[in-house]
């Protein structure tokens, strides 16, 4: 055997850090592993440059490097790159990023010749300043994944929204409707796993055999009489939920329920939904939703059991895709609502 | 200024070279350039190993690999995959893979944990062997432009396809049909290209409120005593688009032709398409459709044309995204059928 | 010789592009160089992201990406990432990336450990999204060209703004004063290329043989009834400079003249300059400097005609190491001032 | 100490997985170290690509892929790509690809310009796709080790294959022949290890000192009455050794025993074989070798306990170079026949 | 779970391997950790190339590799080159580049076009070959850290120096100095660390004001009757630094002491130094110190023990940026000197 | 098109640079082109680090660096790859590394564990220092071609000494000899090129069927009374050979002539040829030959015309493969002699 060497026991160490974007976050995280944030220290500069740099050693451990994507989101996209950056060259054993809301993933194609790939050009970013992993919840696209050269830990806030709908709702006169023509096959499964509930979805022109005529809208199902639970990724400026909303009412639907991962809601979001004639907006806060923004019918469900569970997976060397089936039962969130 | 050197006049080069598995293609798309193929070498080892190489130069030559994604696909995969590192070590100054139909581009990403993600294999396989750009038509998923570190001229064989129908159904009894709710908005664009025609969608459930109820197929949209055009990306089995054909015809529908980009046409296709009540079959050959695989109502569009005109737009640096309104006209195909 | 080939005369295209953060920089270079910029859209989404496109093909040409790093200076690093991407994808031959002042080049080394190198970090960035080639006026600390694997067109400000100096200004009355003890070396340059005028330079300590007494500022060199020009490499919140100023003052300089290549001007600097007891401020436009900001006593000199005599050279294949000496006279500005 | 961590008690663990192409030497190999092959999911769609899927996590483990590069040979290393990239994107730890007979292998060098380095090019697929090492058995030319730019375990033959026929002939009686000049040193080798037996070689040409005359074949050393035993590398179209046979027969040897690490076996080799006038061949199965093309003379010795030995190493970090001299002896194959 | 796998106990072992320009060196820093230097092999072949191999296994495991780089210092540094080869071939887990001092490391910018970047060279070099992170002391620039894509253990030898300084002289009466302007802030460091000592500086024209008259040195500060410590980063030639030496005497200093981390002493240096009027040289002995290089009042403390410590707080994942207070007490080295 | 850029004529330049080992050859090989060799500055600094810098532009042009592989080879080899990252960062537009002998390429492959492959090392060196393609004359193996990830222009010399033979011996009464069994392939490319001759090849034991038996030389095929040419890849240590020598002489050889490459001539090879009973030494300066070194009946032939075809290939995009046949009439050497 190999004489002359240095000989001990390994040990594995896990630890988060996490960003300035939304610590509240990533104590929750934390909280649910038993476990704390890792110290660290961030400001920034005169003139818009930042400084971070971590109090306590990361030699050699696995980091997961956590921050939300929200405004200003290339403040903060930068922010976590020079993270990623520090904890390379610290030592750090493996680097997980962690982008709840992963920002620019919406544009995963060129439309037009000469457009960036932005979501592309994000997981280039990452890897570049030295992440091995990245960890987020329901990209805009699937096929996003395969833009990282290295294992992507795609989470789905499903289980959690699915859940709490079960809770809150008589899904005896339930019907799931998708927002447009694309996400039907997502409504599918809602209406699968909620026990085989009806489905509709609405479709942007009155009569879809005549596409030249004016542009409105139409709804291909039942909705008369039903609770509607309108189900999508995302609300950013809440324009073409909210015009659901009024088509599925004019339709004669009792109530409207709005479902989404990311409450990204911008601009006028708030005023619309505020407008809108919905029973609940229930969001997952893969990017903050803070006090102003909240309306009386707005649940805002905690990411950070589903971050935990996953997190957890990786340190265990479990498999993510467990997840799908629902949180597993010792991740206590002190509280479900973020 | 500098002394002591050698100058000269610089020459731009572009050849065209081809593998075995489609080479009557390139020889079309060298046609329409006014150029020949350049000639090389290929066979078979006893044990399947290949052997390729180019009988002439191709030192400071831009060149275009083309090879058709047809079976056995791994072989040609992998012929082509010789042929680019042969050109690389043989200092061709670029190399460009025009793969017409890319296989494998289908997995373009994981629905289970412990998947590959095909798509980007592949494009990571011809990247390593030294391919500097893609050529390709109609990817499965637009997404895939995305898993390549450097530009992909993505062709679309719509504008090919559409001239096809425009020329050869009254367009005033037509009705464009998706064949499930997928594809509906590359139907949409149809129905706008062809001035604003109904448009109709097949879903898979007979209603698709009540998601749990026996599997049929039902129509969304008009269909009685229409000629409805069914548009899908590629026809491999036929087995979803012949159902589609007896639900339309089921429905009153006149006439149902059948337009699609790759007609891969494996196993049981031809017996069913043979079997169908279609009016037409209008194909692209992507990958071969040999003489045996021929249906007296099936055409065959050559694929040669618009490679041609890709490649002489990298060429002369121009704008592929040009193409999508229809082909240069001095780009004359001998003859539009493969 | 090759057969079957297409044969074309090479020809050689460079265009200029620029993000929005100082497009009349982008401008200014472009009419120094008989051209104009090449037409892009540019915009922002509600949550912050940006959109960006280049509504003319740039495929085959050198493409010089032209952004300013001023705030918000996340968003513009950003939106000049996704440029390079857009420019990569859309296969532009090489792209070269000016960044007249590079953000987050003072953070070159790590002071403390876990701390990241953000200079590094920027090349990375911009080399792993497709950039080429970096050209950026004086860097924090010359070592950072080794940061970039690739060549880095290293300019200075020194000729144009001595030129300025020069013209401006009585030398026989004039003594070069560096404003710290880490800048003598660039002073003496100065004070060489002037025609070997007197130097002097302040340092930290009233008595830099105790520094464990009160601090305090102390002055070597002679500056009783001189004009004193005090060189720096920016001035961004300007409080170093600003105490230099009261010190030379007090020390019976008759006159303090500041001259710096990058006016960033953060938080309290314009203030601070107002009241501050100065002749002149000399500064250039890399980073815009917005009416709001100039004092009656700033002058602030295109950086133009700097960076089209760089561009051209790299055009033109020529050297940019000879721009060290002054541009070549046929650079002519519209105007100096920016 | 580090804070606020989540601290673990690391494991190691290691699995096999296979392709298609020769499960049963996985199983064997995994009997060999008293474990079991890892569950898979593969098949082919019908235009011939093929889908592959791991059904056990492989998160942190270390995992050996195994695949037999036999016919069809293009279709079996696309598997094993395939399930690298899988393996890559599951978080495996480190990912071995184990190629017992290492396709391509043979076209090491240019013979001629404008050819491929197939056995680079396999190296270089490899890494791309994933893989942290490759694991191999008898590569044609010692030299592709270097193609990798990482660890290769390059295991021999040699010992298993010494061990059997001292195990099966009288070597008193023996003697080495080499069937062409180039394999000399091989030869040299093994009749140094079987105790200083005489050794012989074949050349091509009657007169090595007359090259252009008739070719025939001659031989060095003397084999009238010997039992020889002649050694190769592979026995792929047989048409050189069985040409050797005949020779060696018309030169007065006694017996003519054939051995050789991979047994390609394409073509017209069985039948070459039958005809030839052999006591034995002995073959090590890095191929699969079908009951059908099992000659009664033919002995097909197991390759599972060298892998597995090699594997074993590399699990105890042990050195691999040690199997030169035997396997360790508590690596029992149930079987040494194949 | 997993099934069908392989389990076992993972450790973790380090060795220390050496080249063989200072292989004493290697030996003093194992001592240092109760350790012992790996066996390995190394001769010349009669053209200068080399040979290298480790006689003992080195799979799984944390291998330093040490290196003085002295003259001949292309050979030493394309030994270690080969070394790191050999042993990432050889599957070590981890590969630690030691240089205390870094050859090349002083070229760490271009001064004028077309020259190289030396120092990143080297980093480049190294991390080609297999490295995975550099430990080095005290490098030319600390900018150079972001040379490396990877971490770089940036030891200093200050608190060595810094030590031996305290316990020899009486700090009553010493004053640093630094030699020239650029250093000024090292010494400031020093002159703190000392217990708030006086500080002067040399700067090389007789009158600071006038830079055109004839070259001389002065002093900024007071050194009548003092004990000066002159502290600089390396001694090559000598020149610059007897120098000072010369110029402090002149000015009535007390006696001059000269410091410095890298006793590299080229060509005239050991004359130069004999022949200056200096009471002590403390160096560190990062390159070896021959014994016909020793002055009767040198002192070459060993570099052992600090390389010692950095590489036990990697073996246990401790903080390097600890050592800048001082190395641990159970550190111990036989001999404080080299 | 394209509006707002500059357009320009390109032009192509190709230039030579050299190291320090041996200027004179590139100068014959510029001569030989018609060419100068680019000015440089190259110097050592006092503790063996080196200083290169090119004196005239080198942006936009194809640049070849030539250096030899000679003592003190390793620094030799620095050196190069200082001048190559010199070039990378000029803005060069390639850069072609000349090593007509490269060094190290004789350990191409792994004989025990734990070795470096160090010809697989300098290809990785050059190729991270920034070199495009590599250009060398009779690699060790063939194989090594496939060491570089990308193109390697793989010269030979034997058209060039063949000439030289076929114009200074009389062809019928000559043996090509082999001087050991691994070369037998190239003195059978020989015998076949100078017309069909007799072949014979020296083996190392006397009785190759007795392999135990003391060790000394026999020789297959005729020699008595012929004059032999004994053709190797390079001549050393020149022990091997200057035995061989011995025994054709034994053997009643009227004549030996020995044929090599690189004549690289290390250690005790002068005074072996000098003791040795030969008619003459061919060889080619790859490596320069000193005037010390240098027999009356030893001839050195450039080879600068072979370089200079070679690199004139490059230039005008031909074919390297065409130069296997013999140098173009048109590249005349001064003198065939180095």
């Amino acid at each position: 055997m190999m004489t002359a060497i240095l000989q001990g026991t390994p040990h594995k160490r896990m630890a988060l850090v996490t960003g300035r974007a939304y610590p509240e976050q990533a104590e929750a995280t934390a909280a649910c592993l038993h476990a704390e944030v890792l110290k660290s220290t961030a400001y920034d500069f005169a003139n818009g440059e930042m400084y971070v740099r971590f109090t306590e050693p990361v030699r050699g451990a696995d980091i997961f490097v956590m921050q939300s994507h929200t405004v200003p989101i290339n403040k903060w996209i930068m922010e976590q790159l020079l993270m990623v950056d520090a904890l390379k060259r610290a030592s750090a054993r493996s680097i997980t990023v962690v982008a709840p809301f992963l920002g620019y993933s919406r544009q995963d194609k060129k439309h037009q010749g000469r457009e960036p790939i932005t979501a592309r050009l994000m997981f280039d970013l990452f890897r570049k300043a030295g992440a091995d992993r990245i960890m987020t919840v329901d990209l805009h696209a699937s096929q996003e994944q395969g833009f990282f050269d290295g294992p992507v830990d795609h989470l789905t806030a499903m289980p959690v929204l699915l859940d709490y709908v079960r809770g809150s709702m008589d899904l005896g006169s339930t019907t799931v409707v998708s927002p447009d023509a694309g996400r039907i096959k997502v409504s599918e499964q809602w209406a699968a796993k909620l026990g085989g509930l009806p489905l509709a979805f609405i479709h942007k022109t009155r009569d879809i055999t005549r596409p030249n005529h004016a542009e409105a809208h139409g709804i291909i199902g039942e909705v008369q009489d039903r609770d509607c639970v309108v189900v999508d990724d995302m609300i950013d400026t809440a324009g073409t939920i909210c015009e659901a909303v009024r088509t599925l009412r004019s339709a004669g639907a009792r109530s409207v329920t709005l479902v989404a991962t990311h409450g990204i809601l911008s601009g006028p979001a708030v005023q619309r939904l505020r407008d809108a004639d919905v029973r609940a907006i229930i969001l997952m806060d893969t990017v903050p939703v803070p006090q102003a923004k909240r309306l009386p019918n707005m649940v805002v469900l905690s990411a950070a059991p589903l971050l935990a569970a996953g997190i957890r997976s990786v340190f265990e060397s479990g498999s993510v895709s467990t997840l799908l089936n629902g949180l597993p039962t010792d991740i206590h969130p002190r509280n479900i609502y973020a």
